[in-house]
């Protein structure tokens, strides 16, 4: 049965828990230095084709990550806030990344491997089990970094290496 | 026992080889109507900051994850290869998009779940686990597609919602 048991274990098993708060904080860990390679007031202010400044889409995933997972992790539902006291200082943007970092750690610890299948209503609005939840945080972070790799090459600044974690 | 066994298999379902599978043919379908927004010329020309054209991200693309997915099925190893025959038509590499598409599910069904944790040596020189390559897979997609929406919005195009898959 023990033999069972593992073999179960491992069947399912295509990523762990561990493994995933890992490959996020990956990522957000590239994305932090995207951030810095930004010059602070093209970070607050360079567009292209209508689009918003890099600052705005990072103040979108602080509203998500850290909130996203307390909510996961607790219960406890607020609405989605996107909006952060900056004063035009990307240190100050920053100093809220480390904080969520942080954060996600804390409140991660809290969510119990069987609740990842569960549908939830995130933010009050949107609907979607705890993994799929998860993995559009991830995801929608990729996606908005990627457009801050094309502000940066516009600018003549060589963004981090993709694959560098 | 047979308490145990069900815990033990869902304590560790992050995602299912199922969900990953559906999950990153969401993201292909969604790749897919990015480069049908694309006027065909820009699509092979247009570039930004000294980027590559959308259309060699593509071929990046389909060079990774066809034979990517083979490789961890079969175990049988080929150099990477990004170029494709195109003849500067979006259509020829829109069918190489969909044959992938169902190579991906033809051989998506031969991986076995227990192989997600094995370490892997991808086209002769990344090497991973089985599991951290299919997200790399699937990142890398999202990422340069992210990059495909600024081109897209610089040429005046709105991009496809990236929610909807």
């Amino acid at each position: 049965m023990e033999t069972t048991l593992n073999k179960s274990k491992k069947a399912d098993l295509v990523i762990s828990p561990t493994q995933l708060i890992n490959h996020w904080q990956g990522h957000r860990s590239l994305t932090r230095r995207v951030i810095e390679a930004f010059p602070e007031d093209a970070f607050f202010n360079h567009t292209i084709g209508g689009m918003r400044p890099f600052s705005e889409m990072v103040m979108e995933l602080l509203g998500i990550a850290s909130p996203g997972i307390q909510e996961i992790a607790t219960g406890k539902t607020s609405p989605l806030n996107e909006h952060f006291e900056h004063g035009n200082k990307k240190e100050q943007l920053l100093e809220l990344w480390d904080k969520s970092t942080d954060e996600i750690n804390r409140y991660w610890a809290q969510i119990k491997p069987d609740q990842f299948q569960n549908t939830i209503k995130l933010f009050g609005q949107y609907e979607g089990t705890v993994q799929s939840s998860i993995f559009y945080f991830i995801d929608n972070e990729i996606h908005h970094r990627g457009q801050g790799y094309v502000y940066l090459r516009s600018l003549g600044i060589e963004p981090p290496a993709f694959y560098e974690r």
